[in-house]
């Protein structure tokens, strides 16, 4: 069923409007581009209600934001929320400074997120951000390891209900959970920390997914996670000596655009809770 | 004769001021520098025109303009007129939103544009951008292929005459036309349409080609417009198991770095029409 | 002894503020990575007071300012300064338009830089900027040859001295100087001037090593300058037939990602004067 998801995403070809920050930007969207979609990059106000109105989806991503392209994200989400486009919040950064977590907390007031994907200090903040009004516990330790995986798993529940959203927290175990499910995902390599972006690259490819399984939504959410972490593994295992970061990088955008549905069915390490 | 241009490239190395987007900004200065030239970026309205002056030419592209850089995009081809430098347009998502639709064509209005490189539908756009006053014909397909390359060739030389340029339109045949004369460009592959930016890469690289031959300039964009489909295939030819849209990147950037003069006028697969 | 500083880096992760050009961002994030930092980017000025607080050090590059980053950095690096951070300045094409010129000036004005890190034409620039008041001697040669070495260590220290600061000279020969005495590095190869960015990457790499070594900063810098250039020579021993630029830049990157102590060590050429 995974590997279902990310063939739809080659058969639709989804094109996702992404304001997303310039660090990374090239390699969300050529990622976009080697999982199946197509990307547009667009952070103008005056330009984003156009962009996103021919898009399938929007990825928001706070990286570098400014006042510019804040007020472009408010237009452009509220924007998809009118014609039901599939939104994505990576609020990165969310709890580093009062900027991003402000602008990351009145982006969950004002527009519908299908999907929230960030690290778990980030949804940690986004959790304790707008004050007691959310009132989520997240009273959770800072990395989900085997030994805190309870806790995170019922913090990644309630979040996911409370927000009305499905939520995505990665690291060293992936959890994406819709609020009553929560998969489980032990797929990556640590070395992918050494990269600049693969948070940003997912959050990219994962709107891809969610807008060509619109109804089923938590399994593609689930199904990118899963083929960011596999192309970690693979792309691994291409490295020759001398290699690095650089030439990793590269591999894993390579492994995504070689993955087809049944290698994926196959390599992705998930359980359902 | 292709061959020459860029080994003028190589001898004269110009230098390229690029107002561009921040996508792929990264590859158009990496494959400036690898054919030859040498890039400069700058945005900001107070600084353009000076950066423009130590310039030999302008490139233009449109992708993630706003409402800074579309200042500085004015401030900078004024100048470069003035100056009598090469200035190329790429109208990135021209049809895709209202402000660059018209930011496009406001440019065409005020700026005198050396070539203007596009695909067809962004070239469609701007033929009928300013309503009536253009009048090209743009009842042409969406797409240049072999069926319907008499109506294009007819379009571009049509849109070439009336805007006083060189026009480039890349796709799967590419055409460059002075108004009189027409390049008709068989280089190239499919796959390099899985990489983000090859097409800003080659407004970037032609500038630098028209620049070094300003005697030459129909053929110059038409070396540059070769050398790049020709770096694709060696660069396909360069790839290996495992291998994806990335590698493929550095791949086409490498094969431009390596390309000399016998290599393109051999690989050049071209007629004038 | 420069084997230390990379190690101390490696030990410590230090997290570098960077305000830096979009052109080149994303290398100077992964090479920060590969080094053993950690990097964070940011130039809105509401933002970067925050975001600065909590990182090691500062690197402030000019290469693609405007109007809203010079504001971002004249906080950050003012802010920097009162938590006692390091600051790098990267002054990217001083000289080159009045903008450029006049904005790295006042940063030297206004902020406390532990090291300024640029070519001998940007250096130089600087040295003559605000007029007769710093009467730095930048009667140099444009490039540092082993012909102009005498008069180039002189005008280094000079400039140091005056500036108050560690001063850093990238080229075919690298001076590192605070003054005193003067580090003369011969890693590198000329191939790297092919490369878009490897003097921001260095800047951004410099400024993870001075905040790794607050006791050392000058045999930092150096070691920052010996491990970039020692890294485009490992690099270039893994080139391939048909290789260029672009594999070149990921195998420099690579070969940073796999440096230790005792490779630097052995593979450093310097003296001091």
């Amino acid at each position: 069923m995974l590997g279902e998801c990310i063939e739809n995403v080659r058969k639709n070809v989804p094109l996702v409007h992404n304001i997303t920050n310039y660090v990374t930007v090239n390699d969300v969207a050529n990622v976009l581009l080697a999982c199946g979609g197509s990307p547009i990059m667009s952070d103008e106000p005056e330009d984003v209600v156009d962009i996103t109105t021919i898009c399938g989806g929007l990825n928001i991503n706070i990286g570098t934001l400014n006042k510019r392209s804040i007020e472009a994200m408010f237009l452009a989400g509220k924007r998809a929320n009118e014609l039901k486009h599939k939104v994505l919040l990576d609020p990165v950064g969310a709890g580093a400074s009062a900027l991003r977590t402000n602008t990351a907390v009145k982006l969950m007031d004002e527009i519908k997120f299908d999907v929230i994907r960030g690290n778990i200090s980030e949804i940690k903040t986004l959790a304790l951000g707008s004050g007691t009004t959310r009132g989520v516990d997240a009273d959770v330790a800072d990395a989900v390891t085997e030994d805190t995986l309870d806790s995170s798993i019922r913090f990644v529940k309630d979040f996911a209900k409370k927000s009305k959203t499905i939520a995505a927290i990665t690291g060293a175990i992936d959890l994406v959970s819709d609020g009553e499910k929560c998969y489980v995902i032990r797929n990556g390599r640590p070395e992918m920390g050494k990269i600049t972006g693969t948070g940003c690259q997912l959050s990219g490819m994962m709107t891809a997914f969610i807008v060509a399984n619109p109804d089923n939504m938590l399994e593609a959410a689930a199904a990118a996670v899963c083929t960011m972490g596999l192309a970690g593994e693979i792309g691994w295992d291409h490295m020759q000596k001398g290699d690095g970061n650089s030439t990793y990088r590269n591999r894993i955008i390579d492994a995504v655009f070689n993955m087809d549905g049944k290698t994926l069915e196959e390599g992705a390490k998930y359980e359902l809770r």
